[in-house]
């Protein structure tokens, strides 16, 4: 691996782009390969099952880039595809969960923790286990939030009806007297500022997706292999579906346009290499 | 084709078990084989050039069963797909567009009709098309309603927030004195009694799966494969995904329980049949 080489984000759609947004701030000289699986996209509702397949997928995609470290940008591949990434990949594999897990752990005065993200993240319990991990005596309460999602895409940022909804899903977490919430979706930094405005001053909310961009930064330091070339690292966007708002939508997500995003036929490329390219291949496999 | 074999109705999801209950309603004689692409679901964010290849596999699935009829039970595929599922398949063929087009086009008296729908089924302007060919006086207003679908899934179906949804996006449609809305995408029925309530009475709302059922029952009945039996038919559904709440969601669409769904592992069956399904498979061939 070396210092040159670019690093690779997947996320089932757009919701990846905060994290982008992240390393480029934080990482601003590396190459950054983003695929956003943007045709079968949402993982939230999905499978355990098929989304350790599809996370496969993604991966054995950017791996044909040469990239010298991964970052699941997707929380529902996060919670149930990490450990498979990280078992068969020889380069690092970082998820969006850990990285907030710590730092709320950190912050947390009252050790009341809220989580907030797709119903497949919530159910998966991988925060709650990721917290335990670090501090048994912390107390976790979960909420699936499924409708902030289409809101932030339908660009509702500063709507009623999208503070009527944080208000009606947020109400039994504050109930718990909790001091941070952890944004455990990647949609949500975009209505940061609401959730805060509607969560009060005294709770603090978590962006993974910050705190993502600063694991990525450490391990790379760890490992000798950042970039550090004087000039601005390049970012290209691959998508298996171009929908007709992609750019506008994209833009909310990654803070500036989305340029030359680029439609790759994946199911095509599955079946010509699907079968190849991992020796445990699961469902995909005959 | 005999009156005995079953009638296929797929969708990217579960929305479709709406125009199965309609089936159910005016055809309780007839076998039913659902198949929902649960899997990749929703089709109603997607590109044309997607929707079009998924519609075709999903098509190329139930034809393995012997069905008699197809019937295409989402919008956005019947939208996109239709023309093609009709040129390649040797069966009859029928959406849920046109049948909603003609009973609106019977029924508005102001000739001014509203269409409501997901994204790419407004986008596609399927519904102004098919409205024009039968009367182009008539004047045709689209309104997408994205957010309404995660609303029905999340079972907001009583709701403020649902209420205030469909007012904000109603409002614009209602403005233009319309006296019919077309219902179209297949969620939409689940909260028709909360639509009802918001455009009041001197709006008509035409349930598409309602006209669809009885559009397939006069097609089966001119080919004269109506079946006669005297016992109930039965339902089989296969999905490409079975989510947590799969069973619970889909009781909201179909009115009963959903028994026995079954999963099928379609990107393995794709990688199997995929490629020799169709002479003039789309992308999918290499």
């Amino acid at each position: 691996m070396g210092a040159e080489q670019a690093i690779g984000i997947f996320d089932s759609g757009i919701g990846g782009l905060t994290v982008v947004k992240q390393l480029i701030r934080f990482l601003p000289q590396e190459d950054l390969i983003y695929f956003g699986d943007t045709a079968r996209l949402p993982y939230g509702t999905k499978s355990e099952k098929l989304i350790r397949q599809y996370a496969m997928e993604d991966a054995a995609f950017l791996l044909q880039y040469g990239i010298k470290m991964l970052v699941v940008g997707c929380n529902s591949a996060s919670a149930t595809a990490l450990d498979l990434l990280q078992d068969k990949l020889s380069i690092p594999v970082t998820g969006v969960i850990e990285p907030g897990v710590t730092a709320a752990v950190n912050i947390s005065q009252k050790k009341r923790i809220g989580v907030i993200g797709t119903t497949a993240t919530i159910s998966s319990k991988a925060y709650d286990k990721k917290i335990f991990a670090s501090d048994k005596k912390i107390e976790v309460f979960g909420q699936p939030c499924p409708i902030l999602v289409p809101l932030v895409e339908e660009g509702w940022l500063d709507e009623n009806i999208t503070r009527l909804t944080i208000q009606k899903y947020l109400e039994p977490l504050l109930e718990e007297d909790i001091d941070v919430i952890i944004l455990g979706c990647t949609h949500f930094p975009v209505i940061k500022n609401l959730i805060q405005d509607v969560v009060g001053n005294t709770v603090t909310l978590i962006d993974s997706g910050e705190e993502t961009a600063k694991r990525v930064r450490e391990t790379l330091l760890n490992l000798d292999i950042l970039n550090e070339k004087p000039n601005k690292g390049n970012l290209k966007v691959y998508v298996s579906d171009i929908p007709g708002k992609f750019s506008e939508i994209g833009t909310r997500f990654l803070g500036k346009p989305v340029v030359n995003a680029e439609r790759v036929d994946f199911e095509k490329y599955l079946i010509e290499q699907g079968v190849e390219i991992f020796p445990n291949k699961m469902s995909v496999s005959g």
